[in-house]
């Protein structure tokens, strides 16, 4: 008889229970966050004790799915985002989804108010990406208020993480790309190679880092902190990094840049100081579209960005539907050979 | 007595003199979509009868304001469009405004679902660029789609217009821009200019072949069919129009794009041939990012981005409190000169 019994129970069984309204047991069932937690409490004891399991159908029509996805990425006008961001926006839209796309400019406080509108707007999940993520220590609030988040919301985190955070990671496999690109410029003679760009302290500079220390160590090749010039990830701070590594006596042939914008930078540095660009093999990372048409076009770590964009999407079709998708997931890279590499 | 009695009229009136609930009334105050136009009239008819005003404050009250903005332009990977969307987020965030990004790809059928979803979600206008409103002959059925949108959300047109649609209309002064470059041009000596990239019917190769036949004719100077090549708009379809004109024995010195991205495939399509550059000066339109890291680095319209930016964010705040807005704006341009113009 239990399944009978089962089969009849209603929320409206429930909120007599726990002497709430129905309106209530349905927002707990909705993951609605006005509930009070201790509220929220006693509904889910009722549930257990009554044995009761919300049917599928009667859930969808008490459920007010929003349909609705939050993406946090830096910049837009960062080909890199802008180019992952539309690959998931097309596939989304196929499947019905709304996406609300928020720039955080890598900005701690503009992220926090896109995570409090996004858990206002009972989003179904977030992307992230950039920002506290690739912190490689971020701070106490930062941690703390990403872990209010998950509570509320499913957050699909990309090429980042967070100590203790439950949530999606899909990632780039950087180290892969790094160690592709050396295999190639040793494969061209190359023996000298440097690494420009990037932040201390985020971690796609750390990962690269030492993907690039290593791989230079399975060649038995020069570790030289000199040609190591982290200065950030624009256009801007690729020439500085490339003015740096100008002013020094003894150069590297090779020169990786921590993404493409980067070389862009150091191309444009060697033509302010005249100095031919043919001195130096480059190698980028992202294949943003501007790197078929430099001058020389560039060799460059793609990311494989219809993949990456198809797992952020099936991730996102799981959780609508309540099904489990592995936590983590990682992305091989391909690298593309145009004309920047060349033997020394 | 008369105003006294207008003081006192309120929706429950209206209600009452049209057989409908306040709620109905409500919703025609507010523009809700959900009401009967038969209805509508109606209760809109009563009001007049009644000489009724809504209280401003009173208004909002009832008026769920949705604080939201729909955005729609053909491509966010496209820097030119990527560079006007951020701008206006930025400001209009800062204002306390929802942004919801849409790619359209320019299909008219992906703009129509856009437009649906953002009337139905009440947005509080919509923000359109590309696609149909660059038409020079929209459809019968996209004209009655946009007049039937503006009815119930206010529309602002950026660089693109639509014949008898009520909208605001935002445009960067093309001709001003095109003028500049043929004057640019000309000053240094140049004689033989040509046009290459955009698509017949597409008013914004319309009005640049205008202002560029125009400004030839100001200068006494030839205006070649053969010079002038519509391809389309990508890196590739520059390349495609510059294998064209390089298979022609007499060839422009100068050559114009309708954008940047077709003088990077122009470029690109040079190398391809080993012709050499420096046998051309090349002169882009929109100024994006690219333009400054490509070598030679380019000559090209910047469209005051930050103007034009604000200007679409002042009707949008005006829209907000019911201010009215001048209906059309002329954004000037401004010609960056860089390395890919020379004397001939």
């Amino acid at each position: 008889m239990k399944k009978d019994v089962k089969k009849n129970i209603t929320i409206y069984d429930i909120a007599k229970e726990a002497k709430v309204s129905p309106t209530t047991v349905s927002r707990v069932l909705t993951g609605n966050p006005l509930v009070k937690e201790s509220t929220r409490q006693l509904v889910l004891e009722k549930m257990k004790e009554l044995d009761f399991t919300p049917n599928e159908a009667a859930r969808s029509l008490t459920t007010k799915q929003t349909n609705t996805i939050g993406f946090i990425l830096p910049d837009i006008t960062n080909p890199f985002f802008s180019q992952v961001y539309i690959e998931v926006e097309k596939k989304a839209l196929d499947l019905g989804f709304t996406i609300l796309l928020r720039n955080s400019m890598s900005n701690s406080e503009v992220e926090s108010a896109h995570l409090k509108e996004f858990t206002e707007k009972r989003v179904e999940c977030i992307v992230f990406m950039g920002g506290r993520i690739n912190k490689v220590q971020p701070s106490e609030e930062e941690i703390n208020e990403m872990r209010e988040v998950v509570k509320r919301v499913p957050v699909i985190m990309v090429n980042g993480k967070m100590k203790d955070v439950n949530c999606y990671r899909i990632r780039t496999n950087e180290e892969e790309g790094i160690r592709l690109t050396v295999e190639h410029l040793v494969s061209l003679g190359h023996k000298k190679i440097g690494l420009i760009g990037g932040v201390k302290g985020i971690t796609s500079l750390d990962l690269k880092t030492a993907a690039y220390r290593k791989s230079l160590k399975a060649f038995d090749l020069e570790v030289n902190p000199n040609w190591q010039v982290p200065s950030g990830f624009s256009i801007e701070k690729g020439r500085e990094a490339m003015k740096q590594l100008l002013s020094q006596k003894d150069l590297p042939t090779a020169i990786i840049g921590i993404n493409d914008l980067v070389i862009y930078g150091a191309l444009k540095e060697c033509r302010e100081q005249n100095i031919s660009i043919d001195n130096f093999s480059f190698v980028g990372f992202d294949d943003i579209f501007p790197s078929d048409i430099v001058h020389p076009s560039l060799t460059t770590v793609n990311h494989n960005y219809d993949i990456l964009s198809s797992e952020i999407v099936k991730i996102i079709q799981n959780i609508k539907v309540g099904k489990a998708s592995k936590k983590g997931k990682i992305i091989n890279t391909k690298l593309i050979i145009r004309e920047s590499t060349k033997e020394v």
